[in-house]
C-alpha cells in the first residue's frame, strides 16, 4: 500500500461536501450518484398522489384496487390459523425463489389463461414490478433496446429508464399492438445494430390504454418475435378482470421458451402484500433467483403464507368475479358518463375489462398543461406524457375508473368536461398559444389510444 | 421506418435459440444477458442450504434467527387486531417511503444507539438487503470501487458484484476494523485515480468476523472517512444483541452527513416480513424512494403494519433481552465446546454479541476443500472464501451458534473437531499436496479474523 496520506488528495477528486463555511448544497451528493441515478426523476404520477389524495378531489388518476369487497373475517380467521400453526415458519426467511406451495397454487391460477408450467421455472417476486426490475436487470446493459407498446405503463417505463435502456415505442390502436408496426420497429431496430433485449407488453385490459390484443393478433405477434429472435415480456395483471368474456389465452400459453410472463396478486387479491411473479424459461428463472436472491435474500415469507392460505380457504375465484362485476359497473359509469357530456371532438375507448380509459383532447389541448387546472377543479388524472418514454401523449390521459364510487366518478367526469370545455373556449378566443402545442399524428380516426408514433 | 424484413437479420445479432433439431441449448439465453448478470453466481453458503437442511447434519452455517421464542399469542392478536381495524390500509399500496408511523418508530429503536434522526430521512425496504442494494444502485457505476472489511458479509459482496464493484477489503483485528490500514487503502485507490463510492462497515458483532469495533476507534474511523470525503454505509442488524454491554453508540449518531445507517427487524423480532430501513442524508433518502418506487412500487404495508402492530404492544425490549440471553448461552456452548476439544493449532475469536465465530484453522489446511468431507461427518459450516470477494480466506471459517441448540452445537463441534484432526493426520503423512494452499500472512497473534491481506 502507498503511504500517500488522505490529504495529498488525488487532482481529479471531487471536492468535498464540506464548504469551508461548513454548509452543505442542497444536494451535496449530487456528484457520486451512479450515471443510472440521473435517470431516476419522480413520476408525474408520483406528484399527483399528495394532490389528488385530498378528499374534495375526484381522483381519476391513481390506479389503486377497490378492495372494500374483500372479506376481512376470512382473511383475519385464515391469518390468525397460519400464524397459531405455522407462524415460526411464515416469520423466518424463507427460499429465495419462494413458497413451493405458493408457486403450486400460481400455476393453478395462470391454468385458467392457457399456461401449463412447472412450480419450478416460477419465481415470486415483491410485486410484479419486482418482477420488471429483476428482469430487467438480468438483461439489460445501457444502451440497449426494450420494445413498449404506445403508451405503456408509467412503472416498467421508470424501471426501463433507471437500466439506462432505450424505449422504442410502437403503435397499438383499438386491437392492441398493431403486428406490421412491431415487424417495422424491430427491422429498424436490428438495422441500426442495436440490441433489443425484449418486447414489453401487456397484452390485456392494458395500462393505461385500456385496448386488449386480439386474440387472432397473438399468433402473429409470437411469429414476429420468434423470427426476430426477440424475448416477449407479458405483463399480466388484468388479465382476469375481463367484464363479459373469458380470459384470453395466453402468449406463454403458445411460446413457452420465448416469452417470460409476469402475474400479480395485487388486482385479483391485494396489494398491500406484494406478491407477484414471474415465469421464465429454467435458464432465465435460476438467473432470476440469483437476483432476487441479491436484492431481498428471498421474498417476504408470511406475505407468501397469507395469500396462498387465501387461495386455499376462500373462493377466490367467485371474489374475482364480485370484482369484475363492481368494475364493470364503475366503467359503465365512466363511460356513460363520457357518452353523456363530454365534447365530440374528444375521443375514448370503450374497455372490456381492467380499469383505465384512455382519452385524446380536442386537437390543440394539452393534457399536462390542464393538469393544475383541473385540479383546482377538483378532478384529477394522469396526463398521457407519463406512459412515453419521450414527451408524446401530451393530448391524451389516462381516466381510472377503478377507485371512486360511480356517483364519484360521474362528477369526476362532470368536473373534467368543464375544464376541457373552458380551454377550448380559451382556445377559441386566444388561438393556439396557450402552453398547448399540436402533435401530429393524432387524428387516426379510432377510439383506442393514439400514439403520437407513426 | 425502414422496410428491411426481420429475415434480413443484421449480421451481428446472436444466433437463434431454437437449433435447426429443434433443441435448444442448456442456456440459450447465456448470450444475450446484462454484462452484471455473468457475476451473478451461486453463493457457498446458498450452495451449503440444501445440504445443511438435512435433519442430521449439525449446521453452524446459516445465520437464521431462532425465533422460537417469540410470543405467537401476542403477534397473532395483533395482526387479528389490525386486519379488523385497519385491514383495508394493510392490503391496500402504500407510500414508496414505507409507513409514517411505522417510520417514527424506527427512529425510536435507533435513539437506543444515540441516533437522533427524523422519520422523513428513513426509508424502509425489504429487508436491510434491499437497503444495500437501493444504496449501491443509486451510487455505483461499474468499476467504483467499494471498502469492505476483511472478511465481509456475503450477501453485500453479492451486491457490489451483481453492480460490477471492485471491492478493496481492509483489515480487520479483534477491534474491528484498523484505522491505519483503512487510511492507507483509501489513499492508495485515490491515488490510482479510482473512485470510492462507500466504506462498508458492519461495526457491530461483525458477520462473519464476531468482532466489534471498539469505541475508541469510532471517531476516528469517521474522521478518516471525512477528510478522505468517502460515505460509510453503517449495516447494523446486530446492534441490540450485545450479550453483556449497553449497545454501542452509531457511527451515525455522530456524522448525519457522511453515514447512511441500515438497520433491520430480521434479528430483533423476525425475518419473514422483511422489513428493514435504510436511514439517510435528505437528498440521498430522495434518490432511494424513487429507486424503491422502480424496485417494487411500495415495500409490502402489511408486513410493514404488522411490524408496528408488534412494537406498540408488546415487550419488545424485554423480547431483546430473552433473545441475548439465549444466544449468549449459545455463544457459550461454541466457545466452550472449542475450548475443549479445538485442536491448539486452530485460533477463533469469543464473540460478545451476534451470531457468529471466526475460526482459522491450523496452517495448511483449506475449508472449502474440507467442507464436503465434513459434511459427510454431518456437519455444515461456511468456508471463510465466501466471505471475501477475492478468492482468499481458505484457511478460515464461520461457525454460527444462533439455530442450533447447545447441545447440538456441542455435538457439532465435536464433529468438526473430528474431520479437522483427520484432516491435520492426512496433511502429516501426505505432506502438503492435499488440495489445500498455504496462505501467506496468515499468523499475526490475535484471535480476531485473519484477512489474508496486509
Amino acid at each position: 500500500m502507498s503511504q500517500q496520506l488522505p490529504q495529498n488528495r488525488h487532482p481529479d477528486r471531487p471536492p468535498s461536501r464540506h464548504r469551508a463555511d461548513g454548509s452543505t448544497r442542497l444536494d451535496s451528493y449530487v456528484d457520486r450518484y451512479a450515471a443510472r441515478t440521473q435517470g431516476m426523476t419522480a413520476s408525474e404520477i408520483r406528484a399527483l398522489f399528495s394532490v389528488a389524495s385530498r378528499p374534495e378531489v375526484v381522483s381519476l388518476a391513481g390506479g389503486m384496487p377497490n378492495i372494500s369487497g374483500l372479506p376481512l373475517d376470512v382473511v383475519g380467521e385464515a391469518i390468525a390459523d397460519l400464524v397459531a400453526h405455522r407462524g415460526s415458519t411464515a416469520m423466518q426467511y424463507g427460499s429465495g425463489q419462494g413458497d413451493p406451495r405458493l408457486r403450486e397454487q400460481i400455476c393453478d391460477v395462470m391454468r385458467l389463461e392457457g399456461i401449463e408450467a412447472h412450480p419450478d421455472d416460477v419465481v415470486v417476486t415483491v410485486g410484479s414490478q419486482q418482477a420488471v426490475d429483476l428482469v430487467t436487470r438480468i438483461f439489460c446493459d445501457p444502451g440497449d433496446v426494450v420494445i413498449c407498446e404506445a403508451p405503456s405503463y408509467v412503472g416498467a417505463l421508470g424501471v426501463f429508464k433507471a437500466y439506462q435502456c432505450d424505449v422504442v415505442h410502437v403503435e397499438m390502436d383499438e386491437h392492441g399492438l398493431v403486428p406490421s408496426a412491431l415487424r417495422e420497429a424491430i427491422a429498424h431496430v436490428q438495422a441500426a445494430g442495436k440490441r433489443i433485449k425484449f418486447v414489453y407488453t401487456i397484452p390485456n385490459y392494458h395500462n393505461p390504454a385500456g385496448v386488449t390484443l386480439a386474440a387472432e393478433r397473438r399468433p402473429e405477434i409470437l411469429e414476429i418475435c420468434r423470427e426476430a429472435d426477440v424475448l416477449v415480456l407479458e405483463d399480466n395483471p388484468y388479465g382476469l378482470l375481463g367484464f363479459d368474456e373469458e380470459p384470453y389465452r395466453a402468449l406463454r400459453a403458445d411460446e413457452a421458451d420465448g416469452v417470460i410472463y409476469l402475474g400479480s396478486f395485487s388486482k385479483t387479491f391485494a396489494p398491500g402484500f406484494r406478491v407477484g411473479w414471474a415465469l421464465a424459461p429454467h435458464a432465465v428463472r435460476e438467473k432470476l433467483v440469483l437476483a432476487q436472491e441479491s436484492a431481498t435474500l428471498c421474498p417476504p415469507s408470511f406475505s407468501q403464507m397469507v395469500v396462498s392460505a387465501y387461495l386455499d380457504k376462500h373462493d377466490w375465484l367467485g371474489q374475482i368475479k364480485q370484482f369484475r362485476e363492481m368494475y364493470r359497473e364503475r366503467r359503465d359509469a365512466m363511460t356513460g358518463a363520457l357518452d353523456d357530456m363530454m365534447p365530440a371532438a374528444a375521443r375514448w375507448n370503450v374497455p372490456t375489462g381492467g380499469f383505465y380509459v384512455w382519452l385524446t383532447l380536442p386537437d390543440g389541448l394539452d393534457a399536462k398543461a390542464m393538469l393544475p387546472r383541473a385540479v383546482t377543479a377538483r378532478v384529477a388524472f394522469v396526463p398521457g406524457t407519463a406512459f412515453f418514454a419521450d414527451g408524446f401523449g401530451a393530448q391524451s390521459m389516462r381516466l381510472s375508473y377503478c377507485y371512486p364510487t360511480p356517483e364519484r366518478i360521474r362528477e369526476g367526469v362532470r368536473r373534467l368536461v368543464g375544464v376541457i370545455e373552458e380551454e377550448v373556449e380559451l382556445r377559441h378566443t386566444f388561438g393556439t398559444g396557450l402552453g398547448t402545442a399540436r402533435t401530429p399524428g393524432l387524428n387516426r380516426g379510432y377510439d383506442g389510444p393514439t400514439t403520437d408514433l407513426t
